[in-house]
């Protein structure tokens, strides 16, 4: 879809919500969280955080800042957190006052209208699937993240929670992902792509093409088959896959960016008479690296979910950490939870209605 | 893999062999595969070509280059051609004199050592099936591609022609893939990487998992799971994946790689100042272009048949082409179909004498 920042700012401020941060989480824990959070609380005055974290770690960091936004940040003790690297029953079995829990609880007793976690993505997924169980209607939560397209981006889920789907797995990630895009930015009936193969004959495997006979009865707005190409063309607003295949494509795409930019990189820096071309296309080279600038896109929504919980790059810096906070509040103020839940309801009575007149 | 042009022509023009190339295949037909077949004549001097396709189309055009290459250079009529887009039934039935049946068929027939067509990959590939058959020990033939890493390349298998496998197929990928790389970079044992996901807990899906297991016990240089971002960090010489999953990577890979180098263009492209920029960075971006020109790695194998078949990209240009060709040729030189049955034979005796002695 193109782009429309003022649309995606638009309800920002207009009401007051409260979002859990797991404040340990990611590469680099509170030296990011915290600076990109008190930005957040600075750009979003109807807004209040949470910060979720050791206290004696947390606490230091934020002392003057506490004066500038008085109870609009609060401070949460947790006494553990999720390695990066830990494996994901343990994270779930043994650390029940994990940063990452605790921010999953207190969206459970609704003091938290969303929680953020750049964190272990398995263990967020598993934690927060365990503490808000899945909605009515949705068989398994996915991932849904944002990719830059040519001229705006592109929602894609799922990205790695579901490896083995069904086709009506691919159905609910169609029909959520739908309502994230039309919660997040603000449009009636965003198009949906099923990712598939284009070779003849061989036209995807037999999941997929049952999975596209559901979404065209589904009432969402579905554009049918998109190829991989499609993907970063933005043919649709939506694509939707399994998780492998989802997951696979992101960091594929990852790995080929880096590559890309790498060459670039090592192109400009081979002689002296490179680098003064390199200096002289300075400000042609950051505005090509500001308009595809990944953190920008940072934020995947964990839907599926009873409650709203968000998932941040493990690598963000506090400007993508940031982007990822302006979403789960996006999310929260136009209830995306609810949403969910109609959609899946309207659908499951068209179906039964349709099935009593067949 | 690193680099290594010498090795990949160390024994080109060391062995005749002739290629039966299918002149009216791909996006621009005879515009492209005559030229391209012209300089590879010129270029591999032990090589013959037979150029197959409408005799009244290919004769006018190739009339001074007989005269040059002499018997090195022959041509085939063939009354028909596959459209781009025509369904694989069609071919496959209806058109039994097409350009690139007939070059199935010499090498059917022993006339040709190898077939390289740029048209419809389904078309080709069903047409060689049903032509050549498949070796013993291979249930489906798959499409090996060749991707650019940040410094050399990487061989993936299979692009599209499986899209639901079983973890025997993948074995069989990863077995044909080490032949075909060490036959073409003369490689005692290339190393083979399964593409999975690297999630906790939901490491990869069952079928993925099972074909570990084969991979690990085949006797080949397996170096276990890879995930997305590998494939161009070149972590392995072989990524195994199924045609599904590996026909997305690959057109996703190319969605993107599009977006950025159109991006880029677009920014030098803005006002007279960027213009100025790029005229000044032109030999870094030409040399940026040049690295990593997909056109140097054209010609997929389709491995598993008994015959040797190569795949040049629909849209090659003539220097992509001649790649292609190149790659078909070296094949060709170095026995790939039998390396593969003799590699197939010893692992199922191997097996055989596992199972006996357990």
């Amino acid at each position: 879809m193109r782009r429309s920042h003022s649309a995606f700012f638009l309800d920002i401020n207009s009401m007051a919500i409260t979002i859990a941060v797991d404040c340990m989480g990611g590469d680099h824990g509170p030296v990011v969280t915290i600076p990109a959070t008190l930005e957040f609380l600075r750009r979003d005055v109807g807004s209040s955080v949470i910060l979720v974290g050791r206290e004696e770690v947390v606490r230091p960091l934020v002392s003057s800042a506490v004066a500038e936004f008085g109870s609009r940040l609060t401070l949460r003790h947790a006494s553990e957190m999720v390695a990066m690297d830990e494996p994901v029953a343990s994270a779930l079995r043994n650390k029940r006052d994990s940063s990452m829990r605790v921010c999953a609880n207190l969206v459970k007793d609704g003091t938290a209208d969303a929680a953020l976690s750049a964190g272990n993505t398995g263990a967020l997924m598993a934690i927060s699937r365990f503490v808000l169980k899945t909605l009515p209607g949705i068989d398994r939560p996915a991932i849904a993240g944002i990719l830059p397209t040519h001229d705006g981006h592109v929602y894609v889920l799922d990205l790695g929670a579901n490896v083995d789907c069904q086709p009506e797995h691919l159905l609910q990630f169609g029909i959520m992902g739908s309502v994230l895009v039309s919660v997040l930015e603000h449009r009636e009936r965003p198009s949906v792509g099923l990712l598939n193969i284009g070779e003849e004959d061989i036209k995807g495997n037999g999941i997929v093409k049952q999975a596209g006979e559901l979404l065209r009865d589904s009432g969402i707005n579905f554009i049918g088959n998109v190829e991989g190409n499609d993907i970063f063309k933005g043919t649709a607003d939506i694509v939707v896959c399994d998780g492998f295949v989802g997951n696979v494509v992101l960091k594929a795409s990852e790995g080929l960016a880096t590559m890309i930019a790498g060459g670039l990189k090592e192109e400009f820096s081979r002689s002296l008479l490179t680098k003064l071309a390199a200096l002289i296309s300075m400000p042609v080279l950051k505005a090509f690296k500001q308009r595809f600038d990944h953190r920008a896109y940072n934020g995947a929504g964990l839907l599926g979910l009873n409650g709203i919980v968000f998932k941040s790059h493990g690598s963000a810096d506090a400007y993508a950490f940031r982007c990822a906070l302006d979403r789960a509040a996006e999310a929260a103020r136009n209830g995306l939870t609810d949403k969910i839940v109609s959609r899946m309801a309207a659908m499951t009575a068209s179906t039964v209605s349709a099935t009593a007149t067949a």
